[in-house]
Parts: C-alpha cells; structure tokens; sequence
C-alpha cells in the first residue's frame, strides 16, 4: 500500500503541505526565522499517533454502541534536548466525557488500536517508548 | 524537551487537531465513514518527516547563500497490506529548480539534515526504510 505527501517552499521558512487533497501552511519555530503562519512540522508526528488511534477508537465504540460525550486524545512528547531532537517517548491521554461508560469495552477498545490497527502505533512503537492513559470525566481510570 | 497535540472528536469521524495554537480538521477514508473534511492521520507522519527536513535544507541552503528558484520535498511511503498497516519503506525526493545549483553543496545540505537536524528523521530510521533522492531541474542527481 502506498501513501504520498509534499510540501513546497513558499517563502522565508513556510512551506505549503499537500495530503490527500488538501494544503495547508506549516512554518519554523521564530527563533528559526519562522513566521507563524501555520504549525510546526514535528508536532505533526503527534498528531498523527492521537489522530490514528483516536478514529480507531470512536470506530471500535461505535460498533460496541458505547455513547460518548466528548472523546479526545492528547498526545505528550518528550524530544532528545541534542540535535537531532528526535522523539523519545509519547504519552497517549486518552479522554473520554460521558454518563455510564463502561472501561472495560473502552480498555478494550484502546487495546484493538494499540495492538492491532493503529498503523502510526505500529510504526513508532519499536523507537520510541509509548505508554497511556485512560481518562474517565476526570478520573484516571488506566495508566500503564 | 516537551512538545504537546490533540485532537478533538467533532462529529463521525472528524477531529479537530490541535497543535502550536493551530487548528485543521482530519477526518477518516470514506470506505471508514469519513466525509472529506480534512487530510486522514497517518499520512501526516510524510508531511512531518517532510517538512521537518525541507525546513532544515532551505535554512542550511541560505546560510550557503544558495539561491533556489523552487523546492519541494515529496515523501513517498510504503506501507504493510496487513494490520497494523505500519511504514515499511519511504523515499525522500529533494526536488530543486533554479540556474547554476551547486550540487555538492545540495548534497551537503541534505546530508547535514539526514544525520544531524532531523528529528523525525531520526525518530524514524531505525524503524523504517528511509532513502533519498535529489532532483535539480528535472534530473535525478542522487538516488541512494
């Protein structure tokens, strides 16, 4: 299967991206001589991961019909402080609002993304350490 | 070094991504419920590995005082038939047009990104398959 992606240099440090379709602006940091026009690049990697696993997610407790309020997934990296600043480890937060959800269908769920079909999961898990938590209306109900 | 993302379920599968004060939405393939509302997660892995290195090489390439008339960087993945549907495999084109483009120092500007700037490059080599190729004017200069 493959995929394709491009970014093209506009002017200063902005450059246009182009996925699937559509564009949009990403820019250096300012210290880089970036302009903020549009986030950065490396962050994209983060939210590639909580994108990923997020629809993964609301895939598999939809199928369970499991109702949710609000759901959102935080992505926290920590980066090598030497060049190059690659990415050592990534807390996945996993944040669910709603009355009477069951954990163990939602573990479950988080679980199949994890193990099975989260594809960024998959890629990144050999190189940087992964780790997760569970959050319930406010409660940590999993942390690993 | 911390670097944080988000992202935020909207309706179907849609989320709204969060990342250096900016926000785009990313929705799933349609065959997955998605409605073409935004770019889907995973390739935004390519655009950050992308934007991440395409960034370094125009900055290194104007400290050279190299003067380009166009850039562009496309990453081309290859990714697994089976679940989790991971990269395998991506090529990293540096795509330049202009007059009199010095290669070696292209090469070198490339170079210094790939080993020592590039963290998502870094993240990413012991994992998956990354080579390279440069284009100057329509003509491949480098394939490793």
């Amino acid at each position: 299967m493959a995929m394709q992606a491009n970014v093209v240099w506009k002017d200063g440090m902005a450059f246009e991206a182009h996925l699937d379709g559509f564009n949009f602006t990403i820019d250096a940091h300012e210290k880089f001589g970036g302009r903020k026009l549009g986030p950065m690049p490396k962050g994209l990697t983060l939210v590639s991961l909580a994108g990923c696993t997020a629809m993964d997610v609301i895939s598999i407790l939809q199928k369970m019909r499991v109702k949710v309020d609000s759901f959102e997934v935080a992505t926290d990296g920590v980066l090598t402080e030497e060049h190059p600043k690659k990415f050592l480890e990534i807390v996945i937060k996993y944040i669910f609002k709603g009355t009477d959800l069951p954990l163990e269908k939602i573990k479950s769920a988080v679980t199949l993304s994890m193990e099975t079909y989260c594809g960024v999961y998959a890629t990144l898990k050999p190189t940087v350490k992964l780790s997760h938590q569970i959050i319930i209306n406010g409660q940590a109900a999993v942390e690993d």
